[in-house]
């Protein structure tokens, strides 16, 4: 069985690892896909994004990692995938979760979307917030893969990220 | 007994359109107030949102639409409303529309609103949603009325929305 | 139009009257629907906690009680009413009040259900937590009608309900 | 692969059936645990609730049912499951399921647990209200199999259950 | 400052145990208040539930424990306790803990509430969850102090808890 | 003991107001830190937000008012504060609050996070719909302090927020 991991991964964090690592032991095969954001948005280009997957995944077999554009579903049927895996978190996951996941099967019913639970120790870990600590000058190699440590520092002036005191 | 059912509809969806059909039946004229936001984020101007509403309620009798920028409850006082309705979907729109509703009630109580809960199957549907699968060239044809499937065929080059994956 | 605002009411609360209130703006004439749970698990007998709805809406006109004990579309279809009337609180009442919308919908979709947001000021009331106060011997005059503090009064012995530090 | 569904199926639904329609598409082998609740709550009895299932898979291939009552991942180990596969419908399954998986995996963390996102329309199904409804006399034939609907009929008097409105 | 911290400890966890060490460094005094819940339907009774706290908080000074059975109000006006402090580990959680907090606020205003939120590894922790694993003989002794572990093993028949499958 | 209320403040409102008058009865000196977000996107210049607290907590004593825009705890322990405090309305809130509490505590957990729940008539109000209403042209004198009232008036041209519809 193949599976296909989805996500912006903006940067890679301990959490998406944690997913990566419990689902080789589901799927015979792990298809890492990246989300090619073409409005720019990102806060690492996306061959960082990609590099830092491959340098965190180097441990683990039958990993391969796409870029990708479009649908979903779509992705997922041209990479032959018979199952989408994805990681929840909390219930905020949950409601964007269950609308993609409806949404999609709409689109394309023959693929199933399994869902892993985060690990408790990952249940509060998100890129949005290590971005926020990085910006800071926080310490945040708790939170992400050594790779994902050695690029932001050496990002001299970082690219803001709205604060997330701002909401 | 005068109805108001407010919203930026952009655009419409089969959701909509279900909270609307089931409104004519509560009140004796419906009145669909879009919202002209002055700030021009949204993705369709104002009068094709009109439009594609004008178009997809052809079939129903004792509605007009009006477009407002101000205050939802001056809207519905100028408008002789007794009562504005919204649809409530989920969690995230019973937080904003508690709010908005306190809020509205502190600002004139004189004004009922109430609610009404969407469809099982358009309670994952949404404007954005259908935005982001046209934006990825998927098949939109089955959350959204003809009018809006036709309208983004027209637009040649899709203004960017933010991927659904930012997040 | 008629509307049907059914219920437990054990026993009602100023959360309920105040739905009531405005229930009577919006419907020409409101039945109330008292639950006859056969199974004889509430505080109050049926009879009583009708004569406190009674005492509770003299002041208001075109209203009547009734008691039901069958399914609520079958309560609404018999009484002739337009539409069912639902007080919304918060998450937990979202969830219970969805099921029930949709699978009343699956077995009679043509009596409308809709949904008026709580007052912030009762937004936390529910009779279970004033049987717990009561129970405690606190003071409930605030959050229930005189005709329902007289009841308690005169009742010497309180039948025990859980205490809500149990779950 | 083979996989465990655990759960009371008192009785089996649509929505667990359609969870073990898509389960089956996921795994090789999958294994049906039925709880075996000595304390006797359940309506119908342990015997009953495995027939019901028993009939309502006959179509599918590659399933067995078993009973059991000690901890779940006890039963998987001794069934030599490699995953446990649960449906999710909302929020209150989150926080339930969520609590079970972190627990359990502290228990035994060599199992994994995956999640499928309920259908749309199974969304706001459960075994409580198909149970609720048939008391009432309601039809509960779009809810549950054909070999539940017989059960049902086939109990003269219902043992009562408490009604969602109680609480 | 006096610091009151209740609960119904049907036994005390480790995560009851991490919000007392951590409030023993905000407050001059903690008096931890167990709920003397009349209607007996505590697992332990009340004196075991007492002294299992005591023997798990040997370490600790500035404690003391009552028992209570009127309203949380009434107790901390009582022992003189200047704040309320409560865990929150999630939504079900807040829910419950907010009712209280605006009923209890209308009866009492002079006595703050004030709430910390469980450390992760304890947020899916719960009195329930532990008596669920107890009876189906799994091990505890990770999720509550030695204490409880010991008075569980001196019980030789169980008495029975609700299944957390029955719902 | 020392606390620190943080907060963006763009601008302080009632609800704001009341958490503090709550907390200065919890702890000898509050101190309120005012976050200078360096990306401009507030609506209020930091000074101005500033002076607004000033003036609407001149009745308050053992307060002081700082700027700060790096890590939360890093602020704290700068500040010598013993305790930061926060606000809790809802479940959005209590996501946010979470995540932060859990990450801080990882990059420093010598400081104690204590939250408050809003009372009832502040629950539905934030800075964003304060500023909505004021764009608007409606009457905010019921949710802020007369401070800001005035800071509103005194700007002729609104700088855009965008539209509380947009979502």
């Amino acid at each position: 069985m193949i599976g296909l991991y989805p996500g912006s991964f903006d940067p890679i964090t301990n959490g998406h690892l944690n997913i990566i690592e419990r689902s080789t032991k589901i799927v015979s095969k792990l298809i890492i896909g990246v989300l090619d954001n073409c409005d720019k948005k990102s806060f690492f280009p996306l061959a960082d994004r990609v590099a830092m997957i491959r340098e965190s995944t180097k441990h683990l077999k039958n990993i391969s990692i796409i870029t990708f554009d479009g649908l979903l579903v779509d992705c997922a049927k041209i990479n032959k995938a018979d199952i989408i895996i994805r990681g929840l978190r909390n219930l905020s996951d949950l409601h964007f979760e269950t609308q993609l996941d409806v949404i999609n099967k709409k689109l394309d019913n023959t693929i199933e979307i399994i869902y892993l639970i985060s690990c408790d120790k990952y249940l509060h870990l998100s890129s949005s917030i290590v971005k926020e600590i990085a910006l800071k000058k926080g310490d945040i190699s708790k939170f992400v893969p050594e790779a994902v440590v050695e690029r932001f520092r050496r990002r001299d002036i970082f690219k803001k990220t709205s604060s997330i005191f701002n909401t």
